[in-house]
């Protein structure tokens, strides 16, 4: 595979005609962020996830990142170096509030900036992304004297941040967690306890790291409400902000994984490591989702990012590679075979990748609009509706994204042949890449659960019928645009059954609490196909329309036609089975025993 | 995950209850072939896999096979010892005829036996599986001289056998190869050319190894039908029949791939090395279709053994995982939190795996049996009928086994969560080594294509319509069975659709030569599905027949029959994904043109 190309085309015609990010930028405050600004931040974020992120990719695979006794964690060679350009670059401080340094503009900007250089190279800017969560955390819960101390340094990017929620016994159950701090008298705590897959937690490219530990003040109540937020950072700083005194946190251990194998993956010790509360005692969940909100989108990205690479090889590779004739009679008969992107099965790999890379940025792109909004509109309704959203898509956009970035990398994998399973050419990597973001942040079921239990029943379906209108709405207005009106009759259709099924599991989950967790998966695969067809019927319309009027990018547009025809007609028909699926009772899930399924032994 | 546990009561199941062994044995003129011997070959086979293999899977991955300059590859340590141990074990000439000293036992006994290695060291075992696909080459097609001098030895296992049809530009399209063979004065061949992908073509485990390899003869034909045999032994055989003069074929290198990194891929310079020609001139292509349609019942196997492999982690894994407490209530109060095997996304993940593996073993199984049918049957009609029906499920059994055999290694490695991505609990190997089975011996697309243009439009509908009558047949059998009266509906309406389809397909392949090519791979994984929901359903009227009965195994049998409940609710629904793909046209995969691809960058 040749280097990173960003999809430059697709992010603007996304952002400026689909999305309409300028008057959405003034909307939400942001006058500044013109057209040219985005398109500089698009061209500049291009230059540098291709020259500086990307050739770094096959490095950190081939190295990984290691612990040397005495040492701590060395990463790969040129991370550094790497890192210096970003911070020069002035990429690290373009979303974050100019009190601390930032730059001020909008969060969707840097979720722009971030796609292209996590699709160049996941493992390396996941210490990027995790930063951004930590600083996002600090703003909202932490007192001023702490974000006085420690979001400059972690704005400019001299320091990273870590979450350090996974204990051994602790994973998806976060409220097992039994990492002590005991109150000190001068106000801070002495943190006991061992943390696991612990991302990006030590490192040799930056002079210190501000690690989000939760832990038990004594006598906190069992469970997720007796856990509290602390900021332990590897070097106390000192009186005038520079790292001092090294804390009692230490790297026992780098995980060797299948893959991001440049990110390290640590066991930390905290060995009465001092720490400072953030927020309010036993409230540390609630900073720990400021902190997992932002990732889930982060890693949704990270999916579409692998999807969206491995999409590049793998058309790059079809064009080039010589093997047998079309069935329909030589394509190229000035060579000794057709290149294999004339075999309409190699087409429906490539063309999955696409449609799963261009409809999961639509989708991405529009929560993090939402993010915007949530954040910065001046009307508090539109803040209030923009908040609803973005809960209803976090899961969507965390566990759709990755399922079919993964499912994107091995269809572009299979496009190489056996070339695709040899190291050399890169494809391997993606896919083993790609796998951990169906795990990490929360599983993909923790995120199916999430959408149905907490976002869909507990809402009593408020805020899925709010986008099923809007999706309505949409549809309404493109019913009479021919080249679309069948997308916008089947994306009204699909509002329609959204509502119904989740009504229907509403209503059946008074009776059988099991059906929530035995529907969740399917339920999260329905929305999200729902989600992203209203989407392909947007960017249709509005390429149909650029075509219609002439002078637009005749190959782009027309390509995007035909995508949205391929997802309609060849991706959305697995809603079917999904609908099945939530037809179904628990039973055929919950009956059989542990025996029973040991059995066959 | 502990160490391996062979499926040895669903493998008891299937020869004896649901295939009936014994008489299909007798049938094809084996009477030796009893339950108690059938019972002792999986009793011993089960351990052989599970003491001498399956100690080796984590090892060989570590330690991977690498050349030596001057030496050849060398293989992880221990695979030499437990090669041996094989050979001693008499299993290597198990199924093989008695003129080359074999046991002469029904083949598919030897395929029995080789799942469980397959499943307990896929890497190593590829050694055994190609080995028997090259010994039946010769034995089909070899002039006598030449068996006799390879036959014996390959038999007892003291020498072992490779494939050599890929070269770098000649991979799916194997009337690409360019290697020559130039006739000598004592009716050898020098051969010249490089081979790449060669499975286990070097190592240090036996004195010799004999390649079977493709090259074209001067003057040949174009394409496929200018294609030869050649066997070319590593060490040419002495006067005495032993390894004698090193011949001029070499490893150049061994590949560094995602997985099955024991077994060494090797690129093979044959320079002027001394061959034997395998049958006729230029009819090459029938000699490697024999190796190759073995190989792709292996292959199908061998993707089966992952799924099987990674079910038996996640299900250990789910029983001892504490994490968070039922929806419906604590299931082990006394306990921190539940197992997570009480959380119904854990089971979906399970039973997915459970119900490929079981039904998946059982089309594996009534393949090996039409195989032995075609051989072995004294009666020449049905041996003609087995022929069609192994013609027929080749495809679907080499491309369906390796395609949810992966889905069952990502689903259980799901199940462990961070675990799963960490080396040590050895998952992801499994996802890793899975990863090649939809890649090599054709790829899943080529499959796809044999069968429906090859298999079914090839033979106008013929071979399908006789396992659609069979389906019906069986499916009337079972109407009166309560318990499984639904599924023999299902079985019977699934029937004539597929039959439907077919036809439907074979119709409009006159009118675009692209909707087979379009519409391949979603036959190949209709027909996967329809044909083991046919075997689910005989395996839940056994079942159902037994526990009526009284006396059986009740956690086994009912365990089944909730798998088979959760496949014909859960799994069998994504067909309807399926149909409706097969009736979309070939336009929406057709029509897009390279520069429109390529337009998003």
């Amino acid at each position: 595979m040749q280097e990173f190309r960003a999809p430059v085309r697709d992010i603007r015609f996304l952002l400026h005609e689909v999305l309409g990010a300028e008057a959405h930028y003034r909307a939400c405050g942001y006058p500044d962020a013109t057209r040219d600004l985005v398109d500089a931040i698009i061209d500049g974020g291009a230059q540098f996830a291709g020259e500086v992120m990307s050739p770094l990719r096959r490095v950190g695979d081939e190295h990984g990142s290691h612990v040397v006794p005495g040492q701590g964690v060395v990463t790969p060679p040129g991370f550094r170096e790497a890192y210096e350009k970003y911070r020069e670059g002035g990429w690290a401080s373009m979303s974050i509030d100019e009190a601390w340094g930032g730059q001020g503009l909008p969060h969707s900007l840097s979720i722009v900036f971030h796609e292209m250089c996590q699709t160049a190279n996941l493992a390396f800017f996941a210490i990027v992304t995790l930063t951004h969560g930590a600083i996002r955390a600090i703003e909202a819960h932490a007192a001023p004297e702490l974000q006085m101390r420690y979001l400059p340094k972690m704005t400019s990017g001299e320091w990273t941040g870590t979450m350090c929620l996974t204990e051994a016994h602790a994973g998806s159950d976060v409220g097992m967690v039994r990492t002590r701090a005991e109150p000190q008298a001068d106000g801070t705590y002495h943190i006991h306890g061992t943390k696991i897959f612990i991302t990006w937690s030590d490192q040799d490219i930056t002079p210190n790291i501000v690690h989000l530990v939760l832990a038990r003040l004594p006598g906190a109540p069992a469970g997720p409400k007796g856990i509290s937020l602390f900021i332990v950072p590897k070097f106390i700083p000192d009186a005038q902000g520079n790292p001092g005194a090294r804390n009692a946190v230490n790297v026992q251990s780098v995980e060797d994984k299948m893959g991001l194998r440049a990110s390290p993956t640590c066991v930390l010790n905290f060995d009465g490591a001092t720490g400072w509360l953030v927020g309010e005692p036993n409230n540390g969940l609630a900073a720990m989702f400021t902190m997992m909100n932002a990732a889930r989108l982060d890693v949704g990205i990270e999916g579409l990012g692998c999807g969206q690479l491995a999409y590049q090889g793998a058309l790059e590779y079809a064009r080039e590679r010589l093997q047998m004739r079309a069935l329909s009679g030589a394509k190229a008969p000035d060579k000794p075979a057709d290149p294999i992107l004339v075999h309409p099965d190699v087409r429906r790999l490539l063309l999955t990748c696409k449609a799963f890379a261009e409809g999961n940025r639509a989708l991405a792109y529009t929560m993090a609009f939402a993010l915007d909004e949530e954040l910065h509109h001046p009307d508090a309704a539109k803040r209030k509706e923009a908040g609803d959203l973005v809960a209803l898509l976090t899961p969507i956009v965390k566990a759709f994204l990755t399922e079919h970035g993964l499912e994107s990398a091995i269809a572009a994998q299979q496009v190489y042949g056996g070339h695709g399973y040899v190291r050399e050419w890169g494809m391997e990597q993606i896919v083993r890449d790609a796998r951990i973001t169906l795990i990490y942040e929360g599983t993909n079921g923790i995120q199916a659960l999430d959408l149905l239990r907490r976002k869909v029943i507990g809402s009593d379906g408020r805020l899925l019928h709010k986008l099923a209108d809007r999706m309505r709405q949409d549809a309404a207005a493109a019913r009479h645009d021919a080249t679309v009106s069948q997308y916008a009759a089947q994306v009204e259709r699909l509002a329609a059954e959204w509502e119904q099924l989740a009504g229907d599991l509403i209503r059946r989950a008074r009776g059988d609490v099991e059906i929530v967790g035995a529907a969740a998966h399917d339920f999260l695969e329905y929305s999200g196909y729902v989600v992203v067809s209203w989407l392909w019927l947007r960017m249709a319309q509005v390429a149909a329309r650029q075509l219609a009027a002439g002078g637009g990018d005749e190959a782009f547009l027309t390509g995007k036609l035909e995508t949205a025809r391929f997802w309609f007609a060849r991706l959305l028909p697995r809603t079917r089975a999904c609908v099945a699926n939530l037809q179904a009772g628990s039973d055929s899930l919950m009956s059989i025993t542990a025996d029973q399924l040991d059995a066959m032994f």
